[in-house]
């Protein structure tokens, strides 16, 4: 049997926790896949005592992160301490500088400082791999570096948060409202105690702006990414979109297009969507995730699973892992970093897209006519308007919109003009209808 | 820039024609992803003079494929040229004698030679690759051995052929019966003059085959796959399905269990199956294929795109390419082809499911009773029971049972004791509940 591939582990949770039982009970058929047998040599965590379920005493033991990075028996840093900076960063410059393989399932720190490791691993000549990073155990990364490899990809887009994707189809279940299954949600360990990256979208476009840039070959841009969370929906948008055909879901959406001076420019949006119940990712429901990607050869490339949990996560870990010991060492992101080419932020003003806007306004005279106005004078061509006549508390009432085709600018337009109106009781929400 | 990987082309159909314009019209990002140009040097095909819509002047012509195969200008054939023994198969051979790549689309051909290619590939140290040869443009031969490489498959089923499931979906979608949608779909160019691969299930349960022995780490054992096609079903059964919340698709389907001594048995079945409508499969329509792979670890991971056309085709076809130009050189079938286990066929009939039964039968006194003394006897418990009240031409009428959890064999044993029986007027038609 040739020389085994060894692995430290650093980050102890559930994950972590995961990938040891992983690499246990699938042994032999991992070392056969893989061509040798992988081991874990050294682990690394806060508290050494804790119990996580799982036999750590066969592994040597390091308080020091950053010593276990270097240590001569090692050919493979895990990293799953998890952060954007701090630890986990220093962790994973450390290994590549050490000459080490680096896996990581952290997707703050990819999507912040993934350019920097991807210089250094090249600068090392080591694989760096972060499949876990993107949509749990779903094998998209390398779906979309290798699989759809031959594809100018067109536009790729997906459901990349399962915490959002159990509450919005929870919501759809039940009826009941945002705040109410957020909760469940919590209790039931779907949701963290602060809720706050998933339900404002930030891990989806941690997400995206990793795809994005194995997609069209562009430097990783998380802090362009448009990002509006889930917060602001009502079971009442819910139950209007359900009325139209449609579901509503959080999707992480990117392309790209020629700027104003003939530059190729990036356009990355995270926000809730209007999905035709006729779409693929009508169905998905509960915490998976989907990701499509649309090739110019290929079509359309679903791509559906478990986007968390121990399990799932640790199988896109040992994946990588696998990869590697099967002396895979292509780029990180599809081409060498260095090739990567630096886009800025597409103006989406010019889009064309069909929106919903929901209003909530004062039951009084006159209001109706404000809005359609605001929305005449801005261009904006309504296709249909319904205000509901179950009233809201406080004698709101709820007027949806759905829009004809046209410029995103427009729509834009039509909500300034009706900024500060006292008809208006709250701002109004706008969503999109995703395009299939 | 690197040295090109130089192809030669044997098959120029419309995949042909397809994989010469996408290396073309994406040449300059599959050479920064593959980290070297990629070059057709050589084609080969049966008529030169054929307009193929594509410029083959370029290239050198080979009136004999085999010669090609040898040419020292060449690192990787590409076999387009169909059929699982003949031209294909000798120049596959002799490709890889000659220490050449070989990339395949051709199911038919690995689901019959793939083992000994496969050992012809190790011999010589080369790749031997045919993502294209299953699903199509999804990339599911790499998610299963690779993606999903750190899990046991517990078991994969899916959506293999795309003529049949744009002939299920249409039936259900107008009403329409099976010979008039068949017809239909000849004349869109979905299904062939000759349709019997596609219809009888053939083409399915080779791609089946190859999925199976990556999956289970299995020899591929085609002729034991168990294969019905779609040519017996009726509007009235889908419509009857539709009744029940079930979708029909015809699925390939295999796992493994412990045969009676203990040794691991291989079940393999392409047949109709009633999908429950929340299962993702219900909302695969058209032409597209989709597969489901479950994990030990990962959970359900389900991938879905074209599962034909020359687009899609020609994708895989050069994603395999690629993969072999940035030094991939893992073994076909996940592990060595000499590891790959003989597995006995799974014996069925213990086996557990829920089935629906329907019968054509005489309108006569006395017909449900003798079934139902038939279930009886076998004990095939009914879960429901439809004799529909509009008759069929020829005073036929429809009788159709879901059963209760039970045996196969069960179910099979009351078949039996209905042969023969003058009441019906058909043989019966079994398709299971997919089990989610």
């Amino acid at each position: 049997m040739a020389t085994p591939l060894r692995i430290a582990l650093a980050g102890l949770g559930t994950v972590g926790a995961g990938v040891i039982r992983l690499l246990e009970s699938n042994a032999g058929l991992i070392a056969r896949r893989a061509g040798r047998p992988i081991e874990i040599v050294a682990v690394s965590a806060r508290d050494r005592a804790k119990d996580r379920g799982v036999d750590i005493s066969r592994f040597a033991w390091e308080d020091d992160m950053t010593a276990m990075a270097a240590r001569a028996d090692v050919d493979v840093v895990v990293e799953l301490v998890g952060g954007s900076d701090g630890p986990a960063l220093t962790l994973a410059r450390n290994a590549l500088s050490s000459g080490k393989a680096l896996v990581t399932a952290n997707k703050a720190m990819i999507a912040h400082h993934g350019l920097s490791l991807a210089d250094a691993a090249a600068a090392a000549g080591v694989p760096l791999k972060f499949e876990a990073a993107v949509a749990g155990g779903i094998p998209v990364i390398k779906g979309l570096r290798e699989g759809a490899a031959a594809n100018e990809i067109e536009r790729i887009y997906g459901i990349l948060n399962g915490t959002c994707n159990y509450i919005l189809s929870t919501m759809e279940d039940t009826g009941r409202d945002f705040a109410d299954v957020l909760k469940d949600a919590q209790e039931l360990g779907y949701a963290e105690a602060d809720p706050t990256f998933d339900i404002e979208g930030i891990d989806a476009a941690h997400k995206l702006s990793i795809l994005a840039a194995i997609a069209f070959g562009a430097r990783i841009d998380f802090p362009s990414v448009e990002t509006e969370g889930i917060a602001r929906l009502r079971a009442a948008d819910i139950e209007q979109a359900a009325a139209l055909g449609f579901v509503i879901r959080l999707i992480g959406i990117s392309d790209t297009e020629a700027g104003p001076d003939g530059e190729e420019t990036l356009f990355q949006r995270v926000c809730p969507y209007l999905v035709p119940r006729d779409h693929p990712l009508a169905h998905v429901d509960g915490p998976t995730n989907a990701v499509v990607a649309e090739g110019n050869y290929s079509g359309r490339l679903l791509f559906q699973g478990a986007g968390a949990g121990d399990g799932p996560t640790a199988s896109a870990v040992v994946a990588d892992i696998i990869d590697i010991a099967r002396g895979e060492l292509g780029a990180p992101f599809s081409v060498p970093v260095a090739e990567l080419k630096p886009m800025p932020k597409a103006d989406a003003g010019h889009r064309i897209a069909r929106d919903y806007l929901r209003f909530m306004v004062a039951d009084r005279p006159g209001v109706l006519a404000e809005i359609a106005a605001a929305m005449r004078d801005a261009g904006v061509s309504i296709e249909s308007l319904i205000q509901k006549g179950r009233r809201e508390e406080g004698g709101e009432v709820m007027v949806s919109i759905v829009t004809h085709e046209g410029p995103e600018a427009n729509v834009d337009r039509a909500l300034e003009l009706l900024q500060g109106s006292p008809s208006l009781t709250e701002p109004p929400l706008v969503m999109q209808l995703l395009a299939s």
